[in-house]
């Protein structure tokens, strides 16, 4: 077997076999391949595709090539929950106690991602105390104790992906619908869950633009997790506005409380509710109705937020804060937009407002920039609301006065504002099972 | 500009403009794009394809890259023929003569290629004191009083096209029908000649394997020839069986003499009758009737061989070999391959009677390596004829004992010999203009 065989059977549009998929990925792995043929290959991938066995054979091999994380001492059946990313997505902080009141064991790993605003754990890290470095043991023993535990990821995952994606990203192979699948569910069979829900982002604010580019992600995702021997289902939801009212950390912490206490703003309360209900249908068999009666009934009861209170209170977080929001730490400044003209919003520039929300102190750009957990937005009026000329459609806050007419102008400037009033597009497009 | 964009647009199969492909082609050739990247739009261009417009920039791109021969000095009209390589081909030594007997200038620089056979060049080194190392000027000199001159290449031409396909070769993107035209076409543009003629070789013996693949490479270099300036032609031919029944280097010299004298083989004399008649169409613009009279004519009137001996005096070859081909040294031994069985030969592997031909002495593997001018095959029994049980089909030449019974052994075993009588082929299969 060798390279040049292999590059040119995938240059032929032919399908791999699983030797020749280890044969690369171990050898460029180990760096026994170079860049420029595994390049090729790559980019010959991301043109003739690769077929579901492929891409089973070659995310089993990514995700054999380093730490994995071993949940078969958890007693109950372990779910995992992965987004492809949006602006103001803070539903594993709610979906997780959701369905660990229900029964299920959420024993999550979490990135610290680049981007908009911190990952999960960044967020969990704004309520003073919680701890996200703790020892697997100790983990695994709470997960069996309270059913849930959200810490960050000390372990290699994957270290192929990690490899592999370093060259797609110099040698534009990023966006092939077969590479990104296998790249993700690389990681998350690494993670160990029996039971993953993909929520598959589509719109503006999306790595996904459209409806069809999701729906093949999430088909071609499924299809390699149930080939792996992973129950997988994908929620195809819509991207085109934030998820919820805040976007930043301790803000989208408060909005996740206010939702699991059955407070929370509409879009984000359904794409919970439709995430929770997947997840327990994956972990249960039962039927849907009877799922999404549990879940509502979870929140409703108060079962979820006190499992998210168990959660806080299990990793050293101070549970005051949670019982009384207003103890988080809030920004220096507060800064109103007020609207142009009067009008519906027709459009939101989504991935702009999380560029905001960015400018404003919320996310980092490289792994050793702080975070400021306090900054980023309060959204007021959304796609499809009515405002008035000077009316406040967001607020800003942040500690960084330099760059608040920087903030103000970019925000406007992601909003189109007509008088005709759009149509209102439901915030979960289709399941793809 | 940067490259990652131009890698970006060609694998979504977008057209690129002339200022990307010259930032590619020279920024590799200067070594500020790394290979990984390079090799990645390779790739991409494999699998998606250039226009013609694209492929006519990255020709000309390639062909500026370097030395070009300047043949504005020449009185008259240069025209140049090229073959895309197959076994027993000594159609330059042939054609070339008859040409410039007909009033075209043929100022051609050829190449030592590894293979089966040597090249050009080294067939012409086979003619004792033949010299293929003459300084331009004396070259273009001889050119405008003979009408002909054939060298070696001193140039350094196309070192783009070099440098590229040398990445090609260890990333299986050798096999692209835009690439290989544009390689090809890149050189000849350097090499300066106004009129191009293109032999497409089709067959077991040729890197093309059927015919729908050659006229795509046809058509293709064409294109990129008329709408580099220059007036092209392709013919498309048969090589499913060694062309003539002479490979290597004097034998093969030899039977370009017998052809002159118009005692050659019937499918070499056709081809070479074919490819003149356009050669000198091209050159004169007469209609094809006129041009091929004349093209026999030369022969038949003995222009064409007087012409190839004015060739050989004036680059310092023995010209009593030409006059006497006895002359020419001879092989230690020779083999006589006889027929297994009875019955019409119906299949010939050209490539691996090639390969005989090389482990013969006729070829070399590495650029360092002596070729045996006396050493190769002479074909008695080719594709379509009738052989008896223990008639002679072949006679090996070789002066190296040790390698006998091995070349007579992969001889037989290219052949294909049964009852039934196969269809013969016609040795032009088309023009492509």
């Amino acid at each position: 077997m060798n390279m040049y065989d292999i590059i040119d059977k995938k240059r032929q549009d032919k399908v791999l076999n699983k030797e020749e998929i280890e044969y690369f990925v171990t050898g460029y792995t180990k760096g026994n391949i170079p860049d420029y043929q595994m390049s090729a290959l790559l980019m010959a991938i991301c043109c003739n595709g690769m077929s579901t066995r492929e891409l089973t054979d070659l995310t089993i091999t990514m995700a054999n090539s380093g730490d994995k994380l071993d949940l078969s001492p958890v007693n109950g059946v372990t779910v995992d929950k992965h987004s492809t990313g949006g602006v103001g997505d803070k539903t594993t902080l709610i979906v997780a106690p959701i369905v660990a009141s229900l029964g299920c064991k959420v024993a999550k790993m979490s990135g610290r991602a680049l981007g908009f605003t911190g990952g999960t754990i960044d967020k969990l890290e704004s309520i003073e105390g919680y701890k996200t470095n703790i020892e697997e043991k100790q983990f695994i023993d709470q997960v069996n104790r309270i059913g849930i535990g959200l810490i960050g990821s000390s372990k290699n995952l994957a270290p192929a992906d990690k490899k592999i994606y370093a060259l797609r990203d110099v040698t534009a192979t990023v966006q092939s619908i077969p590479l990104i699948a296998s790249s993700i569910m690389s990681k998350k069979i690494a993670a160990g869950s029996e039971c993953i829900v993909l929520d598959i982002k589509v719109g503006s604010g999306a790595f996904m633009k459209n409806f069809i580019q999701g729906a093949k992600l999430a088909r071609t995702m499924v299809n390699i997790g149930k080939m792996a021997g992973r129950k997988t289902v994908a929620v195809v939801t819509n991207m085109n506005a934030p998820l919820g009212n805040e976007i930043g950390n301790n803000l989208e912490v408060k909005e996740a409380i206010e939702t699991l206490k059955g407070k929370g703003p509409k879009d984000l309360t359904d794409l919970c509710i439709n995430l929770s209900t997947e997840m327990l249908m994956l972990c249960t068999n039962k039927k849907k109705d009877e799922c999404e009666k549990l879940v509502k009934k979870s929140i409703t009861d108060g079962l979820a937020f006190n499992k998210f209170k168990e959660l806080v209170i299990n990793q050293g977080g101070n549970i005051e804060q949670i019982d009384n929001p207003d103890l988080f730490e809030k920004a220096k400044y507060s800064v109103e937009i007020k609207a142009p003209r009067l009008g519906h919003i027709i459009k939101m520039n989504t991935s702009e407002i999380g560029r905001v929300s960015s400018i404003l102190g919320a996310g980092r750009e490289t792994k050793e920039d702080a975070i400021d957990y306090s900054a980023g937005i309060t959204i007021m009026k959304k796609t499809g609301d009515y405002v008035k000329k000077g009316e406040t459609i967001a607020i800003l806050h942040t500690n960084k006065e330099d760059i608040i007419e920087e903030a103000k102008k970019l925000y406007l400037s992601s909003l189109k504002i007509y008088i005709q009033k759009p149509t209102r597009h439901r915030i979960v497009y289709g399941v793809i099972k």
